[in-house]
C-alpha cells in the first residue's frame, strides 16, 4: 500500500534494536482516517473469504482490526495478555515469547467467542518474527475454527516471521513490507 | 441510548463485586457495527464542540474512542499503562488507583501528541468511581489543552464518579447510566 510506505517514510523513526516508531499514527496516536483506509484495503483483500470474525491481540492490534471490521461488518475478538499462566477451562490460551521484553506471556481468548463454525482473519499492527501471530494461530487451531489468513499493517520482512508463515501455506497480507532499515533509510519490498 | 440499555439487559452479566460483564460486545469481543452506532451518538453529542483530539486509555477504551473518531475525523491518542513510575520528561504522566486490582499504576501520554492548541474529548468504555477519567483529566491539564468533555459507554451511576465530575462543571455524557444492579435486575437512570 503505497500510501502506507509514504507515511512510514514521512513519520516513522528507526531506533537501535530494529525498532520502528510509528506512534504518530498507529500505536500511540491513531490517525483514524488513515487507519480506516488501511482497513478498507484489508477488507478488499479478503472480500471473497467469507470471514466471520477478526482476531487480534491487545493493545496495538485493536485499532487496525477495528478499521477492517468496520468495512467487513463482522466482530473483532482481541486476545488478552494474562497476568499468570494459571488460566481456567473457559479460555483458549497460549504462551508467546516477547523478544522486545525478553519474557514469555500468556494470552487468552474466551471460548464463547471463537468456535469451529468461524472463519477467522488474524490482524495485527506489526509482523516481525511472528511470535504473536503464531500464538493467535494456535488459538484459532484450539477453537477448531478455519484460519482464512493473516494481515498486518507493517511487516519487518528482514526478521523472517512473515515468510516462515507463507512457507507453511498461510496467507499473509502485509500492507507494507520492510526489507531493510537503518537510521538513514528504509527499503520496501515490492508487493 | 436505548439500544445500549437493551444490549446490556440482553448480553450483560452482573457478577459479585459490582462487576458488569459485557465481553460479548464491548471489551473482549467487539460488536463493531454496534460500537460504530455508539460512536455516532458521541459524535452527535459533541458535534458543536470543535474537538481536535480524542483521548482514551488502553485497552478497553480504544474501540469506543475509534468508533467516535471515525465519524468526527479526528485522531485518537491512547494513554499507556507504564510499567514503573520512572518516566522521562518526554511524557505527561499521572498515577491512577485501580479498585479492581487494589493497586496504583502510572499512565503516560507522549508530549508530542497533546498540546495547548488541542480541544480534547475524553472517551472510555466504563465510568465507575472515575479514577481513570480523573487521571486522563490530569493529563489534559498538564498539556494545557482545553477539556471539552468526557463520554463513556456505560456509567455505573451508583458508584458516584460521574456525578462528582458533573459537580465540578465537567461535561459528562454517558450513553447508559446504571442506577442499580444485581444478579436479577439492572435499573437505568433516565437521561
Amino acid at each position: 500500500m503505497k500510501a502506507l510506505e509514504e507515511k512510514i517514510l514521512k513519520e516513522g523513526t528507526v531506533l537501535p534494536g530494529n525498532i520502528l516508531k510509528v506512534g504518530s499514527f498507529l500505536n500511540h496516536q491513531l490517525d483514524v482516517d488513515f487507519i480506516m483506509e488501511m482497513g478498507k484495503e484489508i477488507a478488499r483483500l479478503f472480500a471473497d473469504s467469507k470471514v466471520t470474525k477478526i482476531l487480534t491481540i491487545e493493545t496495538s492490534g485493536i485499532a487496525i482490526a477495528m478499521g477492517a471490521a468496520v468495512w467487513m461488518h463482522i466482530p473483532v475478538v482481541f486476545a488478552k495478555k494474562h497476568k499468570s499462566n494459571n488460566v481456567n477451562g473457559e479460555v483458549y490460551s497460549t504462551v508467546v515469547h516477547s523478544y522486545t521484553h525478553g519474557t514469555d506471556y500468556t494470552v487468552v481468548v474466551s471460548r464463547e467467542f471463537l468456535n469451529s463454525s468461524d472463519k477467522v482473519l488474524i490482524i495485527d499492527d506489526f509482523l516481525a518474527n511472528g511470535k504473536a501471530l503464531n500464538g493467535l494461530i494456535d488459538i484459532v487451531a484450539q477453537s477448531g475454527a478455519e484460519l482464512v489468513g493473516t494481515s498486518c499493517a507493517i511487516e519487518k520482512g528482514f526478521q523472517g516471521g512473515g515468510d516462515k508463515l507463507r512457507e507453511k501455506g498461510i496467507r499473509v497480507e502485509s500492507l507494507a513490507v520492510i526489507d531493510s532499515m537503518d537510521d538513514t533509510s528504509i527499503t520496501f519490498r515490492k508487493i
